[in-house]
């Protein structure tokens, strides 16, 4: 029986002609054909696949369990084509929906644009890599510390930090429809460039000489208005319950520092790191995972001697290291010395060394191309007003043009601890060797959403053997899957104590259905880096063969050493080919 | 100099007389007496203790950085004391408040009931708490997966799932102050038992009968009012723009099933967990940290085949344990085998080998004593409508009074996928061999805060030594502490090398200053089980003392065997007596 599946991947429908078989006494499902995008279309031309076929019986419409093994057979079709921007897009949120990385929430309900889940591999992804962040950002310094503080503040710490007053987006609204929609979006798709730099009065200008009307109606529109992008809540039944979401986990950082300054017996620089969730009601969020309504936040906030800001003592270590940085007054990326950044550019020695911290980072821990990596500054007049010195980490990717922003490291100065001293009215300042001042903050801000959506881009691909996920083995969900080269019990005892074994030190994937090609086909679209199976040999010299993802090549290991050499092939501690003995 | 220190733990104030003194140059502060909890009596208190050494001259108030030695300094005298229900409720908060468990959030803005802030120990505490949870909750079987979801979620999604009309708290209005309260609360103050129970006419009728007034002004009360408890979000700025933040993980895994079941490759039973945040506008939160605003659940959503309710792959594995259980028509505890538990009081299978796990989770993991644990039965008026079978794991908290709720198991039935399914309109059955059906639900829920103030209350106490706090070691945020015992060169470096190669594995604090006493003192307070000290003998032998906090005996061991013998020590597997050699 033939029918059609439809699928929804990133609110986008897509058709398929599927047919089941019975193989065995089995109900098996196999992907005849893609149909294209239009219902209509792919009704029409499943009948006519039917049609020469000689069996146009039925043609229904079902949901079911086996939607993931068709998309499966689909991909060797579908992805020797070579793939544009909006393509490559569509494969990334497919393979990310069917496969458990991350979904539109409450798709059920239609779901509510910037609001994703992450499925159980999109979860582990975003646990390594924070667990990545916390071994190399957080342990930079041994007075670093994590806390866990509250996504519900109240108003005066947003009154303090300026974000009742400031944290607006520009908006207009149709003076005819009503329709209300973001300025700087919209006047860039009029040609506006560089529109974080507008004043209202400017925009407002724009508007006017542009002749721009409502993108609905074409009606009259307003005059540009500010809309705060915080979202309140009321706290309790009584007076003083106003209260917002955090639309960044630093408040949260400064509200403990005189508590975790005390208990941590009163040095500086000290850290309080957060990693948790922000929230921004943008008016109309677009770039899908990239710009979210609810998201997390990696930040680091280091609270240090303003007196002792070109000064850092590991600073000999970094000072001849090159970075990659596009200054606000030039067009090109420069390789410059951080010796040379502090000379001859001014920058501070302690913001240098942790902005050479967070690139190597970048480069030597995530594995992200130097070709595809600069830290941008700011300037004076895209950063806050409080941010003295800032330059963001900045990734190109393909999806989304571009280099795009996925953190930003910022000298805050006294600004945030000076405003919550001056509105609480408690003494913030610290006392030490008899000097008494409020520390300065340098916060290291890492955007964990758009750094998994970069993992995509950049390490995602479709080429002809199908869809390869080439992530770093540190970042990997699942770090090897264990195959019984057959179904049959002593294969697959050997495999499944294998696997059970392994499993104590990292999430592995055991599968024993399907064709070996396809198991590995369905381990490299999601990243495993290695595949083990055991096949004949395995029972005669108890050894294994290792395949490695990137490569496709295979080496046979000992069962008693795979624990241990895959360890060393995780941590990148051994190359491939010298880890067992090649297969040829 | 002497002068007043103002300390405010727990919203409470203490005050202690200090003294600066300088010492080789530096200036030391030591607490000369504990002065009371009124600024009058701790001032006169002050001037006679002054006078009478003859050197009454200045008292000041000062905030400083020396804060957290001084609690130190006063805990010998204070700690001897046996104390009171509310004095171990301060004494938990003071030390969780000063060392970085936890406190207030926004304390310099008077902070909001209900909202704290882990410190970077709780931080680390309730990481190590819910790592064991992954360990063995979520491991129970091969198809449990942990997701991340949002904590803001559409309208529609509360509809279904009945917490827009039904998650309100009974709440009077004064007519003449207007001040609005918690009435259930009120009622038990008041003499009235089990008012979870009650109808708002039973209540109504109750307040007539105790002829009960205003708590503030003695006012004529208003009929009792339901408060939605539930946070309510805009977002966006059009229509439908009406949302909620989760008063419950559970919504986010229910609205995930589809796409989780199909990326998983469709089996049941499958587990969805999540960690994260859940918000409850309470009226008026009491009980300090037990019940919060804002606070953290580990929940664990099964779903499964209704029709194998009464039947486990692993039940011949559980069937003789017995389980500590007060039914809802008892008042005591019963000491009853699964087996029994099945056939005579006929709780299904698949429902008693997990309430079995979870049990074997508090007594086995966590290590809480047989006596302090039970699970109690919820009688039908007491649980949720859609609750078939209820449970909740409870403690014995002293410092709140008995038994007190840190989780539950619930079989919630189709409860929710079925009213998902019927209010959006999609179909969520599924199908099995032929069998079509919506799947019901095993939830798994756990509190991570009340799990966390739990381990203050079973294992931190006061003894003639001070502070204790007897955390399991797997639990405990610093693992073992490194101490020279003198300020030499020589020692420092074996000290400083033996910390940095145990931090590779674990949090481990290395700490130099103060008596070894004292040193010993800090880490008993904070739960560190070992105490690593590098003396004369270390210098010559190449060992060290490692010191258990819970019995203070030693023993030596090599360097070069530590990390090996640390690891077996924190892991249970050796007892502490045969890990070296004992020191007499």
């Amino acid at each position: 029986m033939a029918f059609i599946v439809k699928k929804i991947i990133h609110g986008k429908e897509y058709y398929y002609l599927n047919e089941n078989k019975r193989v065995n006494g089995k109900v098996k499902t196999k992907t005849i054909a893609y149909l294209g995008k239009v219902k209509r279309d792919a009704e029409q031309k499943a009948k006519e696949i039917l049609g020469s076929r000689k069996k146009g019986k039925e043609i229904n419409e079902i949901k079911g369990d086996k939607e993931w093994e068709n998309k499966l057979e689909q991909k060797k079709v579908s992805e020797e084509v070579k793939l544009s921007r909006e393509e490559k897009t569509d494969k990334i949120f497919s393979i990310a929906g069917t496969r458990g990385f991350f979904f539109n929430t409450a798709s059920i309900y239609g779901g509510k644009a910037g609001f994703y889940t992450y499925g159980h591999l999109g979860k582990l992804l975003k646990t390594n890599w924070e667990n990545l962040w916390r071994k190399n950002i957080l342990s930079l310094d041994d007075n670093f510390y994590e806390i866990q503080s509250n996504n519900i503040l109240p108003e005066s710490v947003f009154i303090a930090s300026g974000h009742v007053e400031s944290f607006n987006d520009p908006m207009v609204e149709c003076k005819k429809c009503h329709l209300r929609f973001r300025v700087d979006n919209f006047l860039e798709e009029h040609g506006v460039e560089n529109t974080e730099a507008l004043s209202i009065e400017e925009m407002n200008k724009l508007i006017k000489e542009k002749n721009l009307k409502c993108q609905k109606c074409s009606g009259e529109l307003s005059e540009v208005l500010q809309f705060n992008m915080m979202f309140p809540v009321s706290v309790g039944i009584g007076a003083n319950s106003k209260a917002y979401l955090g639309p960044e986990t630093a408040q949260g950082a400064y509200l403990a520092f005189k508590e975790e300054f005390l208990a941590t017996r009163g040095k500086l620089p000290m850290g309080l790191a957060i990693i948790d969730k922000a929230y921004r009601n943008e008016i109309s969020p677009r770039q899908g995972f990239f710009r979210l309504r609810e998201f997390s936040q990696a930040e680091l906030q280091i609270f240090f001697d303003p007196d002792k800001i070109n000064e850092h003592e590991k600073w000999r270590e970094v000072m001849d290291k090159k970075l990659f940085i596009k200054f606000a007054d030039s067009n090109q990326i420069e390789e410059i010395s951080c010796s040379d950044l502090n000379k001859k550019k001014g920058v501070p020695k302690f913001y240098i060394y942790y902005a050479s911290k967070v690139q190597d980072f970048y480069l030597k821990i995530i594995g992200i191309p130097k070709n595809k990596f600069r830290l941008r500054e700011l300037s004076e007049k895209e950063r806050a007003f409080y941010n003295k010195i800032h330059f963001d980490m900045e990734i190109i990717l393909d999806t989304i043009g571009g280099f795009k922003e996925v953190g930003g490291i910022h000298y805050r100065t006294n600004h945030d601890l000076g405003a919550h001293q001056k509105v609480s009215g408690k003494d913030l300042s610290i006392n030490i060797d008899g000097k008494k001042f409020i520390p300065h903050v340098l916060e290291l801000s890492f955007g964990d959403d758009r750094n998994i959506f970069a993992l995509f881009d950049v390490f995602f691909n479709v080429g002809k053997e199908g869809a390869m996920f080439k992530l770093p083995p540190k970042l990997a969900p699942v770090k090897a899957a264990v195959f019984p080269i057959v179904k049959k019990n002593n294969f697959e005892k050997i495999a499944k104590d294998i696997a059970d074994d392994l499993k104590k030190e990292w999430n592995v994937f055991y599968d024993k259905s399907g064709s070996i090609g396809r198991r590995y086909a369905r381990n490299d679209e999601i990243g495993t880096p290695y595949c083990i199976t055991i096949d004949g040999d395995s029972l005669k010299n108890k050894d294994v063969t290792v395949r490695e993802r990137d490569t496709a090549k295979q080496i046979r290991v000992k069962i008693s050493e795979l624990k241990n050499v895959l360890k060393e092939l995780i941590n990148g501690e051994i190359e491939f080919k010298k880890a067992g003995k090649l297969v040829k």
